[in-house]
Protein backbone atom coordinates (compact mmCIF):
# COMPACT_ATOMS: atom_id res chain seq x y z
CA UNK A 1 0.00 0.00 0.00
CA UNK A 2 1.22 3.51 -1.09
CA UNK A 3 1.07 6.67 0.72
CA UNK A 4 -1.23 7.91 -2.15
CA UNK A 5 -4.13 5.23 -1.30
CA UNK A 6 -4.01 5.66 2.68
CA UNK A 7 -4.50 10.02 2.04
CA UNK A 8 -7.37 12.11 2.51
CA UNK A 9 -7.49 14.26 -0.90
CA UNK A 10 -10.17 16.06 1.17
CA UNK A 11 -8.70 19.08 2.72
CA UNK A 12 -8.36 22.64 3.00
CA UNK A 13 -4.90 24.45 2.17
CA UNK A 14 -4.08 28.13 3.21
CA UNK A 15 -2.16 30.86 1.40
CA UNK A 16 0.85 33.26 3.49
CA UNK A 17 -1.57 36.12 2.99
CA UNK A 18 -4.38 34.76 4.37
CA UNK A 19 -5.46 35.79 7.61
CA UNK A 20 -5.34 34.26 10.93
CA UNK A 21 -8.63 35.25 12.16
CA UNK A 22 -9.89 33.48 8.97
CA UNK A 23 -7.96 30.77 9.03
CA UNK A 24 -9.28 30.45 12.81
CA UNK A 25 -12.89 30.14 11.66
CA UNK A 26 -12.04 28.33 8.82
CA UNK A 27 -10.48 25.61 10.95
CA UNK A 28 -13.02 25.02 13.24
CA UNK A 29 -15.74 24.62 10.81
CA UNK A 30 -13.38 21.94 9.07
CA UNK A 31 -12.36 20.36 12.38
CA UNK A 32 -8.66 20.49 11.90
CA UNK A 33 -6.57 21.34 14.14
CA UNK A 34 -3.32 21.41 10.86
CA UNK A 35 -3.19 22.59 7.76
CA UNK A 36 -0.65 22.60 4.76
CA UNK A 37 0.16 26.68 3.45
CA UNK A 38 0.90 26.19 -0.12
CA UNK A 39 2.03 28.85 -2.83
CA UNK A 40 0.31 29.70 -6.00
CA UNK A 41 1.42 26.29 -7.66
CA UNK A 42 0.32 24.34 -4.55
CA UNK A 43 3.66 23.87 -3.29
CA UNK A 44 3.91 22.77 0.46
CA UNK A 45 5.68 26.07 1.58
CA UNK A 46 4.33 26.23 5.28
CA UNK A 47 2.25 23.86 7.83
CA UNK A 48 -0.37 25.85 10.53
CA UNK A 49 -0.68 24.58 13.69
CA UNK A 50 -3.57 25.39 16.13
CA UNK A 51 -1.34 25.88 18.56
CA UNK A 52 0.48 28.54 15.95
CA UNK A 53 -3.38 29.98 15.56
CA UNK A 54 -4.26 30.48 19.02
CA UNK A 55 -0.27 32.23 19.61
CA UNK A 56 -0.97 34.36 16.73
CA UNK A 57 -4.62 35.35 18.05
CA UNK A 58 -3.26 36.24 21.25
CA UNK A 59 -0.50 38.06 20.16
CA UNK A 60 -2.35 39.96 17.09
CA UNK A 61 -0.64 39.00 14.47
CA UNK A 62 -2.37 39.31 11.08
CA UNK A 63 -0.82 37.10 8.15
CA UNK A 64 -0.50 33.50 8.05
CA UNK A 65 2.91 34.14 6.83
CA UNK A 66 3.87 35.25 10.31
CA UNK A 67 2.68 32.09 12.58
CA UNK A 68 3.89 29.46 10.54
CA UNK A 69 6.28 26.61 10.50
CA UNK A 70 9.30 26.85 7.43
CA UNK A 71 9.04 24.14 5.16
CA UNK A 72 12.22 22.93 6.82
CA UNK A 73 10.44 21.68 9.64
CA UNK A 74 7.60 19.78 8.03
CA UNK A 75 7.68 15.75 7.72
CA UNK A 76 6.10 15.10 4.77
CA UNK A 77 5.65 11.81 2.63
CA UNK A 78 5.42 11.02 -0.54
CA UNK A 79 2.98 10.11 -2.98
CA UNK A 80 4.58 6.66 -4.00
CA UNK A 81 6.17 5.93 -0.42
CA UNK A 82 5.11 2.99 1.37
CA UNK A 83 2.11 3.88 3.95
CA UNK A 84 4.01 2.26 6.59
CA UNK A 85 6.29 5.40 6.16
CA UNK A 86 3.43 7.66 7.23
CA UNK A 87 2.11 5.47 10.13
CA UNK A 88 5.83 5.27 11.33
CA UNK A 89 6.23 8.67 11.11
CA UNK A 90 2.55 9.25 13.31
CA UNK A 91 3.62 6.76 15.57
CA UNK A 92 7.33 8.11 16.38
CA UNK A 93 6.60 11.73 16.25
CA UNK A 94 3.26 11.28 17.47
CA UNK A 95 1.56 13.80 14.77
CA UNK A 96 -1.88 14.25 13.81
CA UNK A 97 -1.76 15.04 10.04
CA UNK A 98 1.35 14.04 7.77
CA UNK A 99 1.12 15.70 4.51
CA UNK A 100 1.32 13.92 0.73
CA UNK A 101 3.57 15.22 -1.76
CA UNK A 102 3.83 14.72 -5.30
CA UNK A 103 7.10 15.23 -7.65
CA UNK A 104 6.83 18.73 -8.11
CA UNK A 105 6.58 18.89 -3.94
CA UNK A 106 2.61 19.82 -4.16
CA UNK A 107 0.72 18.63 -1.50
CA UNK A 108 -1.78 16.30 -2.92
CA UNK A 109 -3.46 14.69 0.25
CA UNK A 110 -3.30 14.40 4.17
CA UNK A 111 -2.53 11.18 6.25
CA UNK A 112 -4.33 11.28 9.14
CA UNK A 113 -3.88 9.89 13.08
CA UNK A 114 -7.37 8.66 12.93
CA UNK A 115 -7.86 7.33 9.60
CA UNK A 116 -4.89 4.94 10.19
CA UNK A 117 -5.98 3.72 13.37
CA UNK A 118 -9.21 3.22 11.17
CA UNK A 119 -7.02 0.57 8.74
CA UNK A 120 -5.10 -0.68 11.35
CA UNK A 121 -8.47 -1.46 13.10
CA UNK A 122 -10.51 -3.07 9.92
CA UNK A 123 -7.26 -5.38 9.48
CA UNK A 124 -8.00 -6.41 12.99
CA UNK A 125 -11.74 -6.83 12.58
CA UNK A 126 -11.78 -10.00 9.96
CA UNK A 127 -13.51 -12.61 11.31
CA UNK A 128 -11.95 -15.62 12.09
CA UNK A 129 -13.88 -17.65 10.26
CA UNK A 130 -12.21 -16.24 7.17
CA UNK A 131 -9.19 -17.33 8.07
CA UNK A 132 -10.64 -21.07 8.44
CA UNK A 133 -12.50 -20.57 4.70
CA UNK A 134 -9.05 -19.68 3.35
CA UNK A 135 -7.29 -22.57 5.02
CA UNK A 136 -9.96 -24.84 3.74
CA UNK A 137 -9.56 -23.94 0.62
CA UNK A 138 -6.10 -24.18 0.77
CA UNK A 139 -5.97 -28.17 2.11
CA UNK A 140 -7.82 -29.13 -0.81
CA UNK A 141 -10.79 -31.84 -0.10
CA UNK A 142 -11.28 -31.24 3.69
CA UNK A 143 -14.30 -30.18 4.72
CA UNK A 144 -15.70 -27.77 6.57
CA UNK A 145 -17.00 -30.63 9.18
CA UNK A 146 -13.61 -32.14 8.75
CA UNK A 147 -11.68 -28.96 9.60
CA UNK A 148 -14.31 -27.58 12.67
CA UNK A 149 -13.45 -31.30 13.82
CA UNK A 150 -9.63 -30.96 13.99
CA UNK A 151 -9.81 -27.55 15.44
CA UNK A 152 -11.69 -28.88 18.57
CA UNK A 153 -10.05 -31.66 19.23
CA UNK A 154 -6.81 -29.04 19.12
CA UNK A 155 -8.09 -26.31 21.19
CA UNK A 156 -9.75 -29.03 23.28
CA UNK A 157 -5.94 -30.37 24.16
CA UNK A 158 -4.21 -26.65 24.47
CA UNK A 159 -6.75 -25.25 26.47
CA UNK A 160 -7.43 -28.30 28.32
CA UNK A 161 -10.96 -27.21 28.05
CA UNK A 162 -13.35 -29.36 26.33
CA UNK A 163 -15.17 -28.06 23.65
CA UNK A 164 -17.33 -29.67 20.57
CA UNK A 165 -16.88 -28.96 17.03
CA UNK A 166 -20.42 -26.88 17.01
CA UNK A 167 -19.24 -24.72 19.65
CA UNK A 168 -15.90 -24.12 18.47
CA UNK A 169 -17.59 -22.73 15.12
CA UNK A 170 -20.24 -20.64 17.10
CA UNK A 171 -17.34 -18.76 18.21
CA UNK A 172 -14.78 -18.37 15.43
CA UNK A 173 -17.96 -16.80 13.49
CA UNK A 174 -18.67 -14.34 16.47
CA UNK A 175 -14.45 -13.86 16.58
CA UNK A 176 -12.52 -11.46 15.01
CA UNK A 177 -8.74 -11.55 14.52
CA UNK A 178 -7.68 -9.18 16.34
CA UNK A 179 -9.73 -11.07 19.20
CA UNK A 180 -8.35 -14.11 18.83
CA UNK A 181 -4.60 -12.20 18.65
CA UNK A 182 -5.26 -11.36 22.20
CA UNK A 183 -7.00 -14.37 23.48
CA UNK A 184 -4.30 -17.03 22.62
CA UNK A 185 -0.96 -14.45 23.99
CA UNK A 186 -0.41 -13.11 20.67
CA UNK A 187 0.14 -13.27 17.13
CA UNK A 188 3.02 -16.44 17.01
CA UNK A 189 0.62 -18.78 19.44
CA UNK A 190 -2.51 -17.84 17.07
CA UNK A 191 -0.64 -18.50 13.78
CA UNK A 192 1.26 -22.07 16.12
CA UNK A 193 -2.53 -23.21 16.82
CA UNK A 194 -3.42 -22.96 13.25
CA UNK A 195 -0.82 -24.76 11.66
CA UNK A 196 -1.68 -27.55 14.57
CA UNK A 197 -5.24 -27.62 13.53
CA UNK A 198 -3.66 -28.22 9.79
CA UNK A 199 -1.48 -30.73 10.79
CA UNK A 200 -4.45 -32.47 12.49
CA UNK A 201 -6.46 -31.85 9.21
CA UNK A 202 -3.38 -33.64 7.20
CA UNK A 203 -3.17 -36.77 9.69
CA UNK A 204 -6.95 -37.47 10.43
CA UNK A 205 -7.28 -38.08 6.52
CA UNK A 206 -3.55 -39.89 6.58
CA UNK A 207 -5.64 -41.82 9.20
CA UNK A 208 -8.80 -42.08 7.15
CA UNK A 209 -6.73 -43.11 3.63
CA UNK A 210 -5.03 -46.16 5.65
CA UNK A 211 -8.10 -47.47 6.69
CA UNK B 1 -6.17 -5.40 27.38
CA UNK B 2 -8.60 -2.90 28.81
CA UNK B 3 -8.39 1.18 28.02
CA UNK B 4 -6.14 1.68 31.34
CA UNK B 5 -3.85 -0.45 29.96
CA UNK B 6 -3.57 1.68 26.33
CA UNK B 7 -4.51 5.19 28.05
CA UNK B 8 -1.87 8.51 28.87
CA UNK B 9 -1.95 8.49 32.32
CA UNK B 10 0.17 11.63 31.66
CA UNK B 11 -2.08 14.94 30.95
CA UNK B 12 -3.04 17.89 31.86
CA UNK B 13 -6.67 18.72 33.04
CA UNK B 14 -8.15 22.43 33.10
CA UNK B 15 -10.72 23.82 35.58
CA UNK B 16 -14.55 25.78 35.16
CA UNK B 17 -12.53 28.81 36.42
CA UNK B 18 -9.20 29.09 34.20
CA UNK B 19 -8.95 31.83 31.78
CA UNK B 20 -9.13 31.30 28.41
CA UNK B 21 -5.82 32.64 27.42
CA UNK B 22 -3.72 31.13 30.40
CA UNK B 23 -5.14 27.66 28.83
CA UNK B 24 -4.19 28.21 25.36
CA UNK B 25 -0.78 28.79 26.73
CA UNK B 26 -0.62 25.48 28.34
CA UNK B 27 -2.23 23.96 25.24
CA UNK B 28 0.77 25.41 23.11
CA UNK B 29 3.27 24.63 25.92
CA UNK B 30 1.80 20.49 26.42
CA UNK B 31 1.04 20.64 22.52
CA UNK B 32 -2.23 18.97 23.01
CA UNK B 33 -5.01 20.00 20.92
CA UNK B 34 -7.78 18.54 23.65
CA UNK B 35 -7.92 18.66 27.11
CA UNK B 36 -10.44 17.47 29.73
CA UNK B 37 -12.31 20.07 32.41
CA UNK B 38 -12.50 18.42 36.04
CA UNK B 39 -14.42 19.83 39.26
CA UNK B 40 -12.57 19.66 42.61
CA UNK B 41 -13.24 15.73 42.91
CA UNK B 42 -11.28 15.77 39.13
CA UNK B 43 -14.85 14.59 38.48
CA UNK B 44 -15.12 14.94 34.27
CA UNK B 45 -17.42 17.97 33.58
CA UNK B 46 -16.35 19.68 30.33
CA UNK B 47 -13.94 19.03 27.26
CA UNK B 48 -11.69 21.61 25.61
CA UNK B 49 -10.35 21.57 22.27
CA UNK B 50 -8.06 24.07 20.08
CA UNK B 51 -11.33 24.69 18.02
CA UNK B 52 -12.87 25.96 21.26
CA UNK B 53 -9.73 28.07 22.28
CA UNK B 54 -9.54 30.04 19.11
CA UNK B 55 -13.11 30.81 18.91
CA UNK B 56 -13.08 31.95 22.67
CA UNK B 57 -10.05 34.07 21.72
CA UNK B 58 -11.48 35.80 19.00
CA UNK B 59 -14.83 36.55 20.62
CA UNK B 60 -13.23 37.68 23.77
CA UNK B 61 -14.68 34.81 26.51
CA UNK B 62 -12.59 35.05 29.58
CA UNK B 63 -13.14 31.61 31.70
CA UNK B 64 -12.99 27.76 30.38
CA UNK B 65 -16.54 26.72 31.65
CA UNK B 66 -17.93 29.67 28.85
CA UNK B 67 -16.57 27.71 25.84
CA UNK B 68 -16.57 24.15 26.75
CA UNK B 69 -18.23 21.23 25.59
CA UNK B 70 -21.07 20.30 28.16
CA UNK B 71 -20.66 16.68 29.71
CA UNK B 72 -23.42 14.66 27.81
CA UNK B 73 -21.67 15.80 24.83
CA UNK B 74 -18.28 13.94 25.46
CA UNK B 75 -17.25 9.88 24.36
CA UNK B 76 -15.57 8.82 27.26
CA UNK B 77 -14.54 5.14 27.97
CA UNK B 78 -14.30 3.74 31.30
CA UNK B 79 -11.05 1.95 32.34
CA UNK B 80 -12.09 -1.44 32.25
CA UNK B 81 -13.55 -1.10 29.01
CA UNK B 82 -11.96 -2.96 26.03
CA UNK B 83 -9.45 -1.13 24.47
CA UNK B 84 -11.32 -1.75 21.44
CA UNK B 85 -13.90 0.40 22.25
CA UNK B 86 -11.58 3.31 22.45
CA UNK B 87 -10.24 1.96 19.91
CA UNK B 88 -13.33 2.45 17.75
CA UNK B 89 -14.81 5.56 18.76
CA UNK B 90 -11.11 6.80 17.54
CA UNK B 91 -11.95 5.58 13.84
CA UNK B 92 -15.51 5.91 13.70
CA UNK B 93 -15.42 9.59 14.84
CA UNK B 94 -11.52 10.42 13.92
CA UNK B 95 -11.29 11.42 17.51
CA UNK B 96 -8.06 12.75 18.18
CA UNK B 97 -7.95 11.76 22.43
CA UNK B 98 -10.79 9.65 24.28
CA UNK B 99 -11.11 10.41 28.26
CA UNK B 100 -10.73 7.22 30.08
CA UNK B 101 -12.91 7.45 33.62
CA UNK B 102 -13.14 5.30 36.68
CA UNK B 103 -16.39 4.39 38.98
CA UNK B 104 -16.56 7.93 40.04
CA UNK B 105 -16.09 9.70 36.31
CA UNK B 106 -12.78 10.81 37.69
CA UNK B 107 -11.00 11.18 34.48
CA UNK B 108 -7.53 8.78 34.97
CA UNK B 109 -6.12 8.83 31.56
CA UNK B 110 -6.60 9.67 28.19
CA UNK B 111 -6.56 7.56 24.60
CA UNK B 112 -4.77 9.19 22.10
CA UNK B 113 -4.82 8.74 18.40
CA UNK B 114 -1.39 8.29 18.12
CA UNK B 115 -0.69 6.00 20.73
CA UNK B 116 -3.36 3.84 19.11
CA UNK B 117 -1.25 4.04 15.52
CA UNK B 118 1.75 3.04 17.42
CA UNK B 119 0.49 0.22 19.33
CA UNK B 120 -1.07 -1.14 16.07
CA UNK B 121 1.44 -0.44 14.41
CA UNK B 122 4.23 -2.41 17.08
CA UNK B 123 1.29 -5.68 16.10
CA UNK B 124 2.58 -5.82 12.80
CA UNK B 125 6.20 -5.07 13.08
CA UNK B 126 6.40 -8.64 14.39
CA UNK B 127 8.99 -10.42 12.19
CA UNK B 128 8.05 -13.40 10.08
CA UNK B 129 10.73 -14.97 10.79
CA UNK B 130 9.06 -15.31 14.39
CA UNK B 131 6.22 -16.67 12.87
CA UNK B 132 8.45 -19.56 11.08
CA UNK B 133 10.21 -20.04 14.39
CA UNK B 134 6.33 -20.83 15.88
CA UNK B 135 5.69 -22.75 12.74
CA UNK B 136 8.97 -24.87 13.21
CA UNK B 137 8.39 -25.24 16.65
CA UNK B 138 4.79 -26.54 16.13
CA UNK B 139 5.62 -28.97 13.31
CA UNK B 140 8.03 -31.46 15.79
CA UNK B 141 11.01 -32.74 13.87
CA UNK B 142 10.90 -30.44 11.02
CA UNK B 143 14.26 -28.90 10.38
CA UNK B 144 14.59 -25.01 10.27
CA UNK B 145 16.09 -25.83 6.40
CA UNK B 146 13.43 -28.23 5.39
CA UNK B 147 11.10 -25.11 6.47
CA UNK B 148 12.68 -22.82 4.16
CA UNK B 149 13.15 -25.53 1.39
CA UNK B 150 9.02 -25.87 1.51
CA UNK B 151 8.87 -22.08 1.97
CA UNK B 152 10.92 -21.41 -1.12
CA UNK B 153 8.96 -23.68 -3.25
CA UNK B 154 5.37 -22.64 -2.59
CA UNK B 155 6.94 -19.12 -3.23
CA UNK B 156 8.25 -20.40 -6.64
CA UNK B 157 4.60 -21.70 -7.38
CA UNK B 158 2.46 -19.17 -6.12
CA UNK B 159 4.67 -15.80 -7.18
CA UNK B 160 5.76 -17.97 -10.92
CA UNK B 161 9.43 -16.40 -9.58
CA UNK B 162 12.28 -18.43 -8.49
CA UNK B 163 13.47 -18.12 -5.18
CA UNK B 164 15.87 -20.40 -3.34
CA UNK B 165 15.95 -21.66 0.30
CA UNK B 166 18.56 -19.05 1.10
CA UNK B 167 17.00 -16.00 -0.59
CA UNK B 168 13.73 -17.07 0.88
CA UNK B 169 15.65 -16.83 4.77
CA UNK B 170 16.70 -13.91 4.14
CA UNK B 171 13.51 -11.97 3.18
CA UNK B 172 11.53 -13.26 5.82
CA UNK B 173 14.86 -12.33 8.48
CA UNK B 174 13.80 -8.78 7.42
CA UNK B 175 9.98 -8.38 6.85
CA UNK B 176 7.64 -7.49 9.30
CA UNK B 177 3.96 -9.32 9.49
CA UNK B 178 2.93 -5.83 8.41
CA UNK B 179 5.08 -5.84 4.89
CA UNK B 180 4.07 -9.31 4.38
CA UNK B 181 0.58 -8.83 4.46
CA UNK B 182 0.90 -6.00 2.56
CA UNK B 183 3.28 -7.77 -0.15
CA UNK B 184 0.97 -10.90 -0.67
CA UNK B 185 -2.74 -8.81 -0.55
CA UNK B 186 -3.87 -9.66 2.68
CA UNK B 187 -3.88 -11.86 5.88
CA UNK B 188 -6.19 -14.22 4.46
CA UNK B 189 -3.72 -14.94 1.70
CA UNK B 190 -0.69 -14.50 3.64
CA UNK B 191 -2.21 -17.08 6.17
CA UNK B 192 -3.16 -19.47 3.20
CA UNK B 193 0.64 -19.42 2.17
CA UNK B 194 1.70 -20.56 5.89
CA UNK B 195 -0.82 -23.32 5.95
CA UNK B 196 0.75 -24.34 2.28
CA UNK B 197 4.05 -24.43 3.53
CA UNK B 198 3.01 -26.57 6.44
CA UNK B 199 1.37 -28.72 4.25
CA UNK B 200 4.23 -29.27 1.66
CA UNK B 201 6.22 -29.86 5.06
CA UNK B 202 4.38 -32.73 6.22
CA UNK B 203 3.84 -34.31 2.52
CA UNK B 204 8.25 -33.63 2.08
CA UNK B 205 8.45 -35.69 5.33
CA UNK B 206 6.21 -38.55 4.49
CA UNK B 207 7.71 -38.79 1.12
CA UNK B 208 11.09 -39.06 3.02
CA UNK B 209 9.84 -42.00 5.28
CA UNK B 210 8.52 -44.15 2.47
CA UNK B 211 11.64 -44.08 0.41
Amino acid sequence: MRAKELMDKNFVYLNCEDSVVDVSKVMEEIRRFTCPVVNDDKQLVGWITSFDITKGLREGNEKISEIMSDFEDIATVHEDDPARKAVILTANNKYVTVPVVNDDNQVIGMVRACDIVELLSNLYDIKVEKLYKAMQNQLKGVTWEELMAASALVSTKTTGKKISAEEYEANIVSSTFGEAIWATGGLEKFFAGLISVGEMVIARRVGKARR
